[in-house]
């Protein structure tokens, strides 16, 4: 029997991979994980039946949602990781040789339970001794804790499900008094091409309460359209005029997207983004 | 009934468009062409099976291989289009005011047809008085053809089928001679994601005989995992150094995906296709 795996990227675009193995299928009481082997880019994780992760390009989007923010900043020391249960954001941020914490809001456990089981290639670091992890809604967490953190990295699901309310004005705002004073926040924005609204909402939400709003982007061939958007927002630090990567050069950082000129060239929008920004 | 069209990007992979109408198949003695309106994305070319073009996202593909090498180049004047008969790079070649003579070398007569019949939105500039159309093969037509054209674009398919021979030595090193002494070639490499050799091998054949050379990136959501790859080529402009973007600000360009920043941050090439360059 030939069993394919198929995501509906809009009611009129299907994206199929060919399975291999149907590993585990759990449901909590937030969404329903599953979690399978390709033939085409190994392990997967789906949540609410659309691919988080797979094990062949996953080293994107935790590589661009981390090492923007975190080599735009000159100090960053505290972190905090909305969402992001699998652990690659985590495993990432900890290449990083200035980190004293990181902090994980996950709202369901079961997602990290599923990533520490099936998922090692993202979630080995989750254990580590820096890392602390509250099961919570960060929408909750962020409400209580001010002038706290270097960088914030929101690394939600789509805002469909429990992670609409990320994409809104209160959290939002939450966010940024939960920043030091020059601190930093990124958070995923969905494809511009297919949803350029959700990228313009959180324009318009960030653009009047931080000093510097770019938006960057990335190519990850397993969400739709293969075109990834990320908001980037700092208090005080430009992320190409302040970005000082010799800084780095001694950091074991074995990365397979991001690097220098990537770090620049990743701002420049395609017009048809630039121009729903104004 | 629910039609729909299946293309296998991997045997593994399925990319599936829903169809609203099929409006026309013919086979040539090169290929077979299918035209058909989808939901998602407008009318569709296919050749051979494999999505060439769709209306809502051609302009990625037209305005990036043409604009990246016309704006490196001080003065364009005579341009060769290797492939490209659907018309879209010539449409995109003539927003050049500099712009004296297009050359389309087309090896099938059918495409042409069918773009003109089919596909107004790319073909609607292939009657310009400047426009010369030669049903050919593009490999013969370079050996006849020595120190002659500023900038000439392979717009081909895959290197499959009748393509074949443009990703190889012999016609890469005649492009080279049907340059002008400053001239620039670019060239469609498919997608790295899946297909880095493609890169590699052209990498390997231009390298020796170029001053320059540069690989470069566009999102483009209808083909493989959506990230596609162009050579460029020169014998003397830098595209970055040598770019001078203030001498067209008075050109009606109305670009959906190129611009200043684009141009400077498409050659960021992620860790995974420079690693490849060496």
């Amino acid at each position: 029997m030939k069993m394919w795996y198929t995501e509906k990227h809009t009611p009129n675009l299907n994206y199929s991979l060919k399975v291999k193995k149907w590993i585990h299928k759990e449901k909590s009481k937030f969404q329903e994980a599953d979690i399978f082997d390709s033939y085409e880019f190994g392990r997967v994780l789906l949540l609410d039946g659309l691919v988080m992760l797979t094990e062949k390009d996953e080293f994107v989007y935790h590589e661009m949602i981390t090492h923007i923010p975190l080599f735009s900043h000159s100090n960053p020391e505290n972190i905090l990781i909305i969402g992001g249960g699998d652990g690659g954001t985590v495993r990432e941020v900890l290449k990083h040789k200035t980190i004293k914490k990181v902090t994980l809001v996950e709202i369901d456990k079961l997602v990290i339970d599923l990533s520490k089981k099936y998922l090692p290639f993202t979630a080995n670091r989750l254990d580590d001794s820096k890392v602390e992890i509250c099961i919570e809604d960060g929408i909750k967490y962020i409400a209580k804790h001010k002038n706290e953190f270097d960088v914030i990295i929101i690394d939600s699901t789509d805002p469909i499900g429990p992670a609409i309310g990320l994409f809104e004005a209160p959290f939002l705002k939450n966010v940024h008094k939960s920043l030091k004073p020059d601190g930093i926040m990124v958070a995923q924005c969905g494809p511009p091409f297919l949803h350029l609204e959700i990228v313009k909402n959180v324009y318009e939400i960030i653009k009047p309460i931080y000093q510097i709003v770019r938006f960057y982007t990335a190519f990850i061939p397993t969400y739709p359209t293969g075109f990834w958007s990320f908001a980037f927002a700092s208090k005080k630090y430009d992320p190409i005029k302040d970005f000082r990567p010799k800084r780095y050069k001694n950091y074991d950082l074995r990365l397979k997207y991001y690097n220098n000129e990537i770090h620049k060239g990743t701002f420049a929008l395609p017009n048809f983004i630039k121009n729903g920004l104004v």
